[in-house]
């Protein structure tokens, strides 16, 4: 334990990206903060909760741009909260589920500087919500894999994953990151021994007044359009009930209702 | 399409307990509801954010108590969405990790009844957050398996769950309902090839006044005391880096902050 004097940082989960499904606490300390590091996906409506004294910074990384680099973010964090700022890492869906949340918490703890994370609504529960799904469903579907097919997030092993009994007809997969070799991975998901006429679902910004869903079997889903990132692919005997209707009720109403509600927060 | 003249029936997520990590839609759906039924696991200080009109039901079941059957509870959404009421299903944690939704949407899609799922920040992910750890670290963990080990939950093949390939090294493991027999699971793990030194932690109440950890490892996990209901038990790599000081702060913290800024909501 070093220093004591600095304040805390906040590593917060900004959701999916509907700014009604951020938490209650996420949305206050937003309002609070006086230096706000963001991912590059977290949208506009969202950064926009700041108060207007906050220092906003976009710290994203885009495929082929060269942005700031991990040590920079952790930097800024630490001199922040050293400083004495109340500092909130924003980052998109759960901190904890494919953020790199935890390179920024060794080093927050390497410098001595408390932290705490607020979790947040991550994009699989989100779509699943906006399908009208439930992800485990006791006639169907008893557990739940989140996984991602993204090989430069660098696994320790550096291994292809293993889908036998991951890929299972009682499990839902859900695939972030899924990436564009959709034949490559249905090829894997066969081999694992998944039926053709198990349901495929790509969601593309799920919760977002972007949101789109395409629909598919395990047989067809390498001839699914590719959608805007993020994305994620869902597959599983629990997708049978996707209520795409549901969904694009869902977005109607959130486009009317978003602005009226948050201007009373 | 039956009649269309019924109102939504929203099924909400209330989180894991904190009233300060419902979302902001969960907590203005509450506020403006006319019928709240809500599941036992609900802590009074989330029910509490009904409006004063609202008719709030306890319709959970408790092992060993008689409470009201799932058909009573659909059909109460059911009559009063078609009573044109603004009816909440209040489910704890997120509505489609083992909270038996994909009934409930059955029955309402069945009446013609419209819905909206809006989920909620579940019990695991809460956990991980309170003990400063990332679910998913690509350093040690590449996926994240949500599973329950209660027998009872009804799984459509009646087995026991097959572990190979679920437990390993590099995977999260996150068991919801772990129930009592600690030794078996672990028999079952070590079969599938666990070491033994894996750390294993206990969550008893995540994100409340009231939340309890315990650490062990594979080898050792059995010998944990049990805790409260609803308990998770958690097991992976990414364990190593738990902080269960940072869970402490965190919650005296909420214990401090959570009538204040629920006040002004």
């Amino acid at each position: 334990m070093k220093q004591r004097v600095s304040s805390t940082v906040y590593l917060v989960g900004a959701g999916p990206g509907d700014p009604e499904l951020l938490t209650v606490k996420a949305a206050r300390l937003l309002e609070r903060a006086d230096l706000i590091l963001h991912d590059d996906l977290v949208p506009p409506a969202i950064v926009a909760l700041a108060g207007p004294h906050a220092d906003v910074v976009n710290v994203g990384k885009r495929c082929g741009t060269k942005g700031i680099t991990q040590d920079e973010i952790n930097m800024r964090m630490i001199e922040g909260a050293q400083q004495g700022l109340s500092v909130v890492r924003l980052k998109s869906g759960d901190p904890g589920i494919f953020g790199r949340l935890a390179e920024e918490l060794d080093a927050l703890e390497s410098a001595g500087v408390p932290f705490e994370v607020v979790p947040g609504i991550t994009a699989g529960i989100a779509a699943a919500a906006s399908l009208g799904v439930s992800l485990t469903d006791r006639r169907t579907s008893t557990r739940v894999v989140v996984v991602t097919n993204h090989r430069a997030h660098g696994t320790h092993s550096a291994e292809q994953t293993d889908w036998k009994n991951l890929a299972r007809e009682d499990t839902t997969l859900v695939i972030y990151m899924p990436g564009h070799d959709f034949a490559s991975l249905r090829a894997e998901l066969f081999a694992a021994g998944l039926p053709p006429e198990i349901p495929a679902v790509v969601v593309s910004r799920a919760s977002t007044p972007d949101q789109r869903f395409e629909f598919s079997t395990l047989a067809e889903f390498d001839a699914l359009p590719h959608l805007d990132p993020p994305t994620i692919l869902m597959i599983g005997r629990s997708l049978d009930r996707a209520r795409p209707e549901a969904a694009r009720e869902s977005v109607i109403l959130a486009l009317n209702e978003t602005a009226l509600n948050l201007s009373s927060l």
